[in-house]
């Protein structure tokens, strides 16, 4: 275990006297209360390319002398500190900022001590006012100056010799004390003169500055199996690099396959999840690793890796992005079972252990050992053969990986893994797939992954949506936590889009992509693909265990829709941005209000959705008109962008209809 | 500065993906959000004795194994941990508590850890409640046992052996699993069982638990000087033992004395703090040290060394306690500034520097300087000297201080010197006199002092002091932070009292007394002395300047209600506690309805208190009856414990008229 992080924080394992006096005497502050902090800087927070961050702390010291204080941040690799001097903000807090221009990690800290040339000065100053004799005090601010010229070099300390010589020709006249109050001394004074008591806040805070698509992209999720046209066989990579413009047509960015490698044979599953495969089933695509090979390999019914570079150079044609499936378990035929043994568990009769939850069994699927058996060491080989994995497809582009399962693998195997690509591929995105307890979906947000599946799938009502989003825009989880709002997966066809129709999905997918600036849909969504195993939110047929052919233009489909939906992300700054998300009040259940304003542009983008996917509702709402610092009798231009029209509204008190046929506005408004 | 204490507690400054990875892989476990714990545990929390404190922490692991985890404790001089099992609150959320017996700091910190055995037991009840095989399994059970048995000894060693040679006997028979699944196995399993993925917070906390004394007492504060019948000379040591027995009749704890040590004469502040004393002023004690000694020295006015010794005896015997005042700064006059001119600042024409707080002078006092010149090292040996001095008094008895003015001395001294003192004397306790700023306030109980002024002199509306006390008890500083309520003090004749009369002498002292559980008064009070300087919260005549006697039977003195007061204190345990104020419902903005249940006792008293000293006032209030678990219209006793006399009230709402001259009802409320 690191030994920094067991270390006692405070003093008493110091036990006597004189050591533990001049342990302490240096900490003459008490910074408190540092923010943005997670769990005492034990993980970093998140950003994005061109955000500034603003840090605030507590400088506590003793005394009435004039404090001051610098926020220190460097990149991780820079040797150097670079300091912004603090501000003043209220109540012994003060801030500052910095601009997070690479995508990289920054470190962070904050330091105050005591300005004993501008304590002077202010004293000083107060005395003259009083009409106080200052005679030895110019003296005493003289000296200081002094101090401080040794610590000079180059032209500042030629500029502090003319002054220094001018102060002393001055002793004893009125302008000795103008030379001392003048402007130059004050700035080379602030550079130059003695800082009392430095303290330097004990914690080197950490912030990731991921790009921007770790904050905003629209996802489209495919079974790369069912991208043809033949129902009898795989599509190839060919017929997936066909697929491109239908996804780009929509206006998504990311196109997100599940895992590509070979297929195990062994208790391979049949169609629905069956335990004995059909002669043409194709299994699971997790559960993966054959003769072909494992983990880095493409399977041969997809096509060969030069296929698959050819594959990423398309999807990178068409200004989209490849992201990777990664899932660590393996088929019982996978090589490394044969090569690694001790990275599995044997049973006393000489059986591997398959996966099981009891009494739950994963016939298909066996899980690796990340520890020597009874909790002993880690097992390097292993880690390093799966960030390795990772690695490989790095090299060959792939930067964005939705990871299957997290939170049943190793917590400090993620931190250690998502750090170590990192450091090779800053631009490299993890995605946790784990619909798992909240503090562990969290805790796998703070010790790494850029972003997190959610519980928004299961969040439908008003008071749900709102309190949910509430927590995770507003609360600390901000800090470390980017919810990707998938609004159907493979494994989940939620109970809303079962029973709600294609009204429901229409609905659902503008929550997705306007309460979330990052999310997705897994096709099928599009065509409003709703048969469900009775009772279940699983999908009937699903692809994950068969061979299926999609008609792309099924009637009823809402591809218009979500391309619009996506025309509006691109086009409104606003909704680019995850944690400026407002609600609003709207006096009706059915009806949610919210908005996003945008930081740094004059965008404002205002909400209104049916939740009742069955019928039409109305309510009375308030119109945010503050948010453009207008009156409330003020009136605006609303600009409906679904439908694409405008209107005025006069005053903060307003009417909408919405049809659960069309159950949303987005509305942009501006002033009048 | 500590080592520890710089240390960065995220891994980024490890570098290469070995040491990471073996750094990292030891904390299997994410333990969060332990509590309680101040500042990432840089502070201690506070307790008294006799206290259970209770801990909670998030246990945050991969996967679905049996988690379970331990409360470690020792106290501060231990070597070994004492463990107590957590118990699963709520959402992976663990708790326990440890019985806080001694005066002494304890540390404590929390471990989680996956329970092999108990793992393997819960996984096989599932598969033997679903019918499946479970032979294997057996087997697998049996080797755990094996193993845990390498780690026993002596009795426990026999029966484990005994135990694997019947569970041998039984493989493949039922019985293995009635031998493996019994309360004999899991009892030893839960001991020597396999403790997986063995995560410590990494964080050692520490509770400082004081005295009863710390958290309960009253005090009563007086000028040593003004306690004769001579209003020509100071009193001495034996007109303060003459007037101990009306403290003590008053049902007083303390006796605080402001200082007793020589005072200087150059510079000495006249009557009503002048400039310029006359021939028979004796000066402010405050201004500490002359030719007859300094900060270890008696005032040989008041009397000697050994005069003192039969002081400290004279209090203990009337079953009260001294304390004293430690006030660091000195006058002009002071042994130190001859013998130690390094630790006092000397100007540039060679004179010293007085305390000041421009524009303000003060000329009868010097401050001494805890650093060399513009910010250099501390200065030792005047550390030394200063705990020293408190130490000089513990010897002879004391255990109480009074600390003035301790934010305009460096942070670090107090947590050094307090921590220094109590090392020696666990029961010495440390009252800070700093009405400053709220942050710093908290800081100085943050990092050490026992019990703290307050802000309760200027709360006097409802919403100020329900406010005020919600913040102090039921927020993060009641971890940290004792109020101790003066009412008054000599520095601080409030305007209410100046105002208000006699009523408001006695509804502020009900308030100090029942508000917090340890307050104080200053003499005087007892008597609705409130001659101020005319626009000033100062005294006028302040005995900080001159002689003064006193007529303690003077008219209108409330010495019967303080007594009644403090004899209620006594005798209800629900007023010995700080934390279980509760406010209640009165529908008048005059009137203040407060309660305090007893933990440990069947005692609930209930306050209601007219907050306007002018005028009666009238208000339904609502008889919180839920408290003692009793429906809305239930009938209870109503003991009015001031003027002594009970009556019944049935069902929660009520009404209560309140004279100012009798401001305040303090009732014990028991079910009929």
């Amino acid at each position: 275990m690191n030994d920094a992080v067991v270390a006692d924080r405070h003093p008493s394992t110091i036990t006597t006297g004189l050591d533990r006096l001049h342990s302490l005497a240096g900490q003459r502050f008490i910074i408190g209360d540092v923010a943005p902090e997670i769990d005492g800087g034990r993980y970093p927070i998140k950003r994005e390319v061109g955000d500034r961050l603003e840090v605030f702390a507590d400088l506590i010291c003793d005394g009435h002398a004039q404090v001051a204080g610098a926020l220190l941040y460097r990149e991780q690799t820079d040797e150097v500190w670079r300091e912004v001097p603090l501000r003043f903000h209220d109540n012994d807090r003060w801030t500052a900022s910095f601009p997070l221009e690479r995508n990289t990690r920054y470190h962070y800290t904050v330091a105050a001590w005591v300005d004993e040339f501008e304590s002077w000065h202010r004293d000083v100053t107060k005395k003259v006012n009083a009409g106080q004799d200052v005679t030895v005090d110019m003296t005493e601010g003289a000296g200081l100056v002094e101090i401080a010229r040794e610590r000079a070099q180059g032209e500042d300390r030629a500029s502090f010799d003319r002054l220094v010589a001018e102060v002393a020709a001055a002793a004893g006249s009125p302008r000795m004390q103008e030379f001392l109050f003048s402007e130059e001394i004050g700035r080379l004074m602030r550079r130059y003169g003695t800082r009392i008591g430095y303290t330097q806040h004990p914690t080197v805070l950490e912030v990731v500055v991921d790009r921007v698509a770790a904050r905003y992209a629209a996802w489209y999720e495919m079974f790369w199996r069912s991208q043809g046209t033949d129902a009898s066989r795989g599509a190839t990579i060919d017929d997936c690099i066909a697929r491109l413009p239908y996804i780009r047509g929509m206006g998504f960015d990311v196109v997100y396959l599940v895992p590509w490698h070979p297929i195990g044979r062994t208790n391979r599953k049949g169609r629905n999840n069956t335990l004995i495969a059909g002669p043409g089933d194709p299994g699971s695509p997790y559960a993966i690793g054959a003769d072909e090979g494992g983990h880095t390999a493409v399977n041969p019914e997809w096509g060969t890796l030069d296929d698959f570079k050819r594959f990423v150079a398309a999807v990178g044609q068409y200004g989209m992005e490849l992201a990777m499936d990664f899932a660590i378990q393996c088929s019982p035929d996978h090589p490394w079972i044969k090569e690694h043994r001790d990275w599995f568990k044997w049973r006393p009769d000489g059986s591997i252990r398959y996966a099981e939850n009891p009494p739950k069994r994963y016939e298909d699927i066996v899980n690796v050992e990340f520890y020597e058996p009874h909790g002993g060491q880690p097992i390097e080989a292993l880690w390093l053969e799966l960030r390795d994995a990772v690695l490989f497809w790095c090299a060959l582009g792939v930067r964005i990986y939705r990871v299957d399962n997290p939170h049943t693998k190793p917590l400090p195997f993620w931190e250690w893994m998502i750090r170590e690509v990192q450091d090779q591929y800053p631009d490299a995105v993890f995605l946790a797939e784990a619909f798992t307890r909240p503090k562990l979906m969290k805790a796998l947000a703070k010790l790494g992954y850029t972003q997190s599946y959610s519980y928004f799938t299961w969040r439908n009502t008003k008071a749900e949506l709102t309190a949910y989003l509430e927590e995770l825009t507003q609360g600390p989880a901000n800090e470390y936590m980017r919810a990707n709002f998938f609004a159907n997966t493979p494994d989940i066809l939620p109970t809303i889009l079962q029973q709600g129709g294609r009204p429901a999905f229409l609905q659902r997918v503008v929550l997705a992509a306007t309460l979330s600036s990052v999310y997705g849909i897994y096709n099928g969504y599009e065509l409003c693909e709703n048969e469900a195993v009775p009772g279940k939110e699983e999908y009937w047929n699903s692809e994950k265990y068969q061979y299926k052919v999609w008609d792309w233009d099924r009637t009823g489909n809402i591809r218009e829709w979500i391309t619009r939906l996506n025309e509006i992300r691109k086009e409104n700054p606003a909704l680019h941005e995850y944690d400026n998300l407002k609600f609003y009040n709207a006096w009706d259940d059915n009806i949610l209000l919210y908005g996003k304003m945008a930081r740094n542009a004059n965008n404002f983008i205002l909400i209104a959705v049916n939740l009742d996917p069955h019928s039409p509702h109305d309510a009375h709402l308030e119109l945010p008109l503050w948010e453009l610092g207008l009156p409330d009798h003020a009136t605006v231009w609303m600009e409906e962008l679904m439908a694409g029209y405008r209107f005025t509204w006069t005053g903060k008190h307003q009417h909408v209809w919405i049809d659960n046929q069309h159950p949303a506005f987005i509305w942009r408004v501006t002033p009048a």
